[in-house]
């Protein structure tokens, strides 16, 4: 069976927002079996778990002797095996996975950055003088995204395993950050509303201890990839 | 016939960095015939282009009606279409695949950062303070993948799609970094070596003209993705 591991635990910021996220939603979408083992801080730091992940991030994806790490890459195995959330005609699968990686190369670096920034305290040095251009660069990608994304639903075709990843890049943003950019608070929305996405998060809230304060697991640290 | 499109011309500090590169490697690992169109600044932020590319970024590739973007799938498509760049067995080639993600997702963002605020001025806001932190973020990046790499030639069987892309990435360094990581330092010497790599260079270096400063070509505005 699939064996999905990720965190026991995580500071109160990553509520929600652990990239384990992305993994269970498409285990939900994809209607295949699986099970979740947990690790600790400490054992994500050990050779043994280093061997499975190089950066002592989660999500790791067992399955049937294939280990896998990065989620980007477990979401595109979960998608290919159950046949969902990706095309079958080879051009447009293709076009879904240009946008996997557009959400993780082009959007989601900008995005972590002002978050991880806004978690700072205000006198943070630079912060003042930092920010404004930081959430710039992140406005210059959400207004490109907008415009891509025009009077569409999804992002390439039907919903697919790009709008899944994309919609968890968002969620890293405050929730009314979106009110400037109403065509992707409607995605979003429109994302969420599926019953797997429901499930995925639910699960992870009940398997995953939010709120104690751990400074190794800030997002700028790497806790999840 | 497969067509690139890149800039025309970038700010010196791009000079063998733009990302068109990866896409030029590639297709000379490839063997498979190509021909480029250059781009301008201007032509970049018009709809046209940004319809081919929609965050306004070079490569793009377009091969037989299929327009792709993001220089992760378009390495990969042409990984894929060649057979040459991944391994056959599907297994081996969903590793190779999570080693591109940890390139792009994982590694390449705390390089970028380091190397955009090291083209800042040193009295830049809070640079002083900031500085250490990020090289920080880089160091335990590359102390995980020297780690990684261990005794290997490459990080996934042969050289593949995701070495090429790991090797770019660690370009983004100024060149004297890697010393404090010699097997990485020796990593990115033996890809560098490769025939492939130094046509795909030395045609980038001939095709695009480095030297004029653009400020709306800087790296934190994402010229290439």
């Amino acid at each position: 069976m699939i064996k999905l591991i990720t965190l026991d635990a995580a500071p109160p910021f990553a509520e929600g927002r652990v990239r384990d996220l992305r993994v269970r939603w498409a285990l939900q979408e994809s209607g295949l079996p699986y099970e979740v083992e947990l690790v600790s801080m400490e054992g994500r730091g050990e050779a043994r778990y280093r061997d499975l992940q190089p950066f002592g991030q989660v999500p790791v994806l067992v399955d049937d002797g294939l280990c896998l790490f990065e989620s980007g890459a477990i979401v595109l195995h979960i998608a290919e095996k159950s046949g969902q959330l990706v095309p079958i005609e080879h051009a447009a699968r293709e076009r879904v996975r240009a946008w996997i990686f557009a959400a993780l190369n082009t959007v989601e670096p900008s995005v972590s950055q002002l978050t991880v920034m806004d978690r700072e305290p205000s006198d943070a040095p630079g912060k003042a003088e930092r920010r404004p251009q930081a959430k710039l660069a992140v406005d210059r990608r959400l207004d490109s995204l907008q415009y891509a994304l025009g009077k569409n639903a999804y992002f390439a075709g039907d919903f697919s395993a790009a709008d899944l990843i994309m919609t968890t890049v968002l969620r890293f943003l405050d929730n009314n950050y979106l009110e400037s950019f109403p065509a992707l608070a409607d995605f979003r929305q429109r994302c969420e509303a599926r019953p797997a996405f429901k499930s995925a998060l639910a699960e992870q809230l009940a398997q995953t201890r939010f709120g104690e304060a751990s400074p190794t697991a800030s997002a700028s640290a790497g806790g999840s990839g």
